[in-house]
């Protein structure tokens, strides 16, 4: 799914044994409190993934946020509201979590993203600067 | 230093003694191998204060990223190079750390600090949205 994605397709491998470094960085999600996969599922098809880090600041009073990423929906899904349902669950846990502020970015190409988040209640009030190393 | 800043000075709170969520924010950084509080100082002073979050991530077959936050510098360095020696040292321990990618958002109402940052190599090819809970 991560690889059934405009611009996943030329970032992910999905390859049959699974490269380890998935694995890994699975272990890593999964072992930190901090850290949540949300798995969305239709029977036993996976038709939806997201992850929530929940982070501490000083800034705000002390406040935590919630940041979403990595929200990928499977393309048999796509028009049904799974994402909304998706996003709605995690505004739902960074509540539950205390946090002031729930936060993502989106690719600038992602112009279909940026409506769809706007329609939920988002503010794009900043810009995403990435530097890869 | 968090509270003079022209956004901050509306969302902080300076007293003595510090508020109790700052001192638990605090504790919550300090306690997390995946939050680091950067602190510049000369002599005793505080100077410069930043927050690097290191995030494992299953997309980009399951990379680290860092993501910088709350760069602050006391209004009576401003101009001296200090927020690119901060930043300068975000970027290295994202290195050290094997993150593929340092991130960051900056509000747009922050034009200097757009320039600044992409004058050190950051794209703006995100949006950044926020939820206020």
């Amino acid at each position: 799914m991560l690889a059934d994605d405009v611009l996943g397709s030329k970032r992910e491998r999905n390859e049959r044994p699974l490269p380890d470094s998935y694995i890994k960085a699975y272990q890593a999600i999964s072992t930190d409190p901090n850290n949540e996969l949300i798995v969305a599922c239709r029977g036993d098809e996976v038709i939806g993934v997201q992850q929530i880090t929940f982070t501490p600041y000083i800034t705000h009073q002390g406040g935590w946020r919630a940041t979403i990423e990595g929200v990928r929906t499977s393309s048999s899904e796509r028009g049904k509201g799974l994402g909304t349902e998706l996003i709605r669950f995690g505004i739902q846990r960074a509540k539950e979590r205390g946090c002031h502020v729930v936060q993502l970015t989106t690719d600038k190409k992602r112009e279909d993203a940026l409506r769809f988040y706007e329609s939920l209640g988002f503010k794009a009030s900043h810009e995403g600067l990435k530097m890869h190393l």
